[in-house]
């Protein structure tokens, strides 16, 4: 395999070709999909879901630098065998590549250094590897440093979940320690894991970067801070209430340093009022467009 | 589909039978299978990865109440297409259960709600579902209780991790704050989770169960106390480190409320210098054999 650049800097690139630092999150929801993307027989299900991931693909193609599918949507459809749902997902994967996208596998994997090792090469590695993944630190550094080992050498990237978007997240998360915070801690562990050797981009980014909910802006503005070298996966607009304005405030003052994803106030727009008159192509199209235009207006970015 | 009965009923019950509260750990790692389970052909490795899991399990079965296979090792596995190996998986957990073991699915997934809601879909319903997911609960209780509902639901448990194993999880979980570290706070949570309304069978004990390394007594001893109605699901037992007394430290007094995992030393027992003179099979049967008495033995079961 020919090593391709650092991820840091092939994502930077990539938002300054598409003008915002934006990414559309793939969750199919067989519920929320359009009419015509639904059957009753598995196969003929899984084919739909494809079908519809690959037009996604092409609408947001020309306003997003990355697409993030959602792994369990996929996970969770089986054809006539269990888990088949997920050749669709590598499918979807390729198909994204190929049209010029950064793609962000939202796994969040984790598990000690051995069984992280099976993770790393299921999703880093092959035709069908993700350019990043996003993780979970819960095992500490032996467990993501089997993710850091294969994503130093093959130019790919990891998001460790630091302040997630949903409501419970803080009963865990905000647990108070003598200095400060729990994801504070678990910050500094991935500021000290992203800074280590052949890490660190042309950019000045890590290849380590770290999942901070949108949702919550004056958390998000002091992990900056504390992770200065880190891209900020920013989950939470739309949907889960954040707006522009709190997103920004995961990005550094120039603009760089984050992305945002939006999924089900993108992919189900034709569920939304104010695109439902369109079809549902256009009413993707209108809100892939106005999402991408929001947040560039708003980070000073594009 | 029948409701079964609560999972942590059946698996006491199944422990009682088997005369030991043991787990073997599937881990399917091609460096390390016996010659003859090794090819070229991607769709013959995973054909002899299944026949050489079916064979374990004929192994086993008559010692351990349970099984658990680790998936990362499965959805490494690709044949014709990317994640085949999880077809495999999916063989093992159906052979498993027609077998009469308990079978916990070694996944640590987790997500926001929405999210987990698909997770649990694809592992804990269907025919080849796991009697029981280990879980990371990172994004708290909105992330675990799609997991809790379905098990509600269909008789299925949880384990979800609290103090891991593996040498750096200390770094994250032993994080201190003013009332108890962060693990004691994920336990406090699991306690409060696991004592919902349906969720303690007639056993006394939850099907919410925890993740508890064997390889640190002094923490499991304590975290006896802080969840009263968890099984303690115990890695770290063998390969890692700890003994059989190390793991009692996780029971009760009764010998009841915990199962003790392990994988390494039992499925490559052929490696091991004290088996590896008989046939791969013979040495696997007889590490299975003493690895059951030896924790039946120290926690005063069977």
């Amino acid at each position: 395999m020919i090593q391709q650049p650092h991820f840091a800097d092939r994502l930077l690139t990539a938002i300054d070709e598409k003008g915002s630092p934006v990414c559309v999150g793939l969750d199919p929801d067989l519920q929320k999909l359009p009419d015509a993307f639904r059957a009753d027989d598995p196969m003929q299900q899984l084919a739909l879901v494809g079908s519809w991931c690959e037009q996604i693909l092409e609408i947001v193609a020309p306003y997003v630098p990355a697409v993030k599918p959602q792994i369990a949507r996929f996970e969770c459809l089986h054809g006539t065998e269990p888990f088949m749902g997920l050749s669709v997902y590598a499918s979807v994967v390729r198909r994204a590549k190929e049209m010029g996208m950064l793609v962000i596998g939202d796994a969040k994997r984790g598990d000690i250094g051995s069984t992280a090792s099976a993770y790393a090469q299921a999703h880093l590695t092959g035709e069908h590897a993700v350019d990043s993944l996003t993780v979970n630190g819960y095992f500490g550094a032996d467990g993501l440093g089997s993710f850091v080992d294969i994503c130093r050498r093959e130019g790919r990237g990891l998001f460790v979940l630091v302040r997630t978007s949903n409501p419970s997240g803080a009963d865990i998360q905000n647990f108070e320690g003598a200095d400060g915070t729990f994801y504070q801690h678990m910050a500094r562990q991935v500021d000290t894991l992203g800074s280590g050797e052949g890490l660190v981009g042309d950019c000045g980014f890590s290849c380590v970067g770290a999942v901070v909910g949108a949702t919550c802006p004056a958390e998000a503005r002091m992990l900056r801070q504390l992770m200065p070298r880190q891209i900020f996966l920013l989950p939470g607009y739309g949907a889960q209430g954040a707006t522009a304005e709190d997103c920004a405030a995961g990005f550094r003052p120039d603009g760089t340093g984050a992305i945002v994803n939006a999924s089900r106030s993108v992919i189900y727009a034709h569920l939304d009022d104010r695109y439902s008159g369109e079809g549902w192509k256009k009413a993707v199209e209108s809100a892939a467009k106005n999402f991408a235009e929001d947040i560039a207006s708003a980070v000073g970015a594009g």
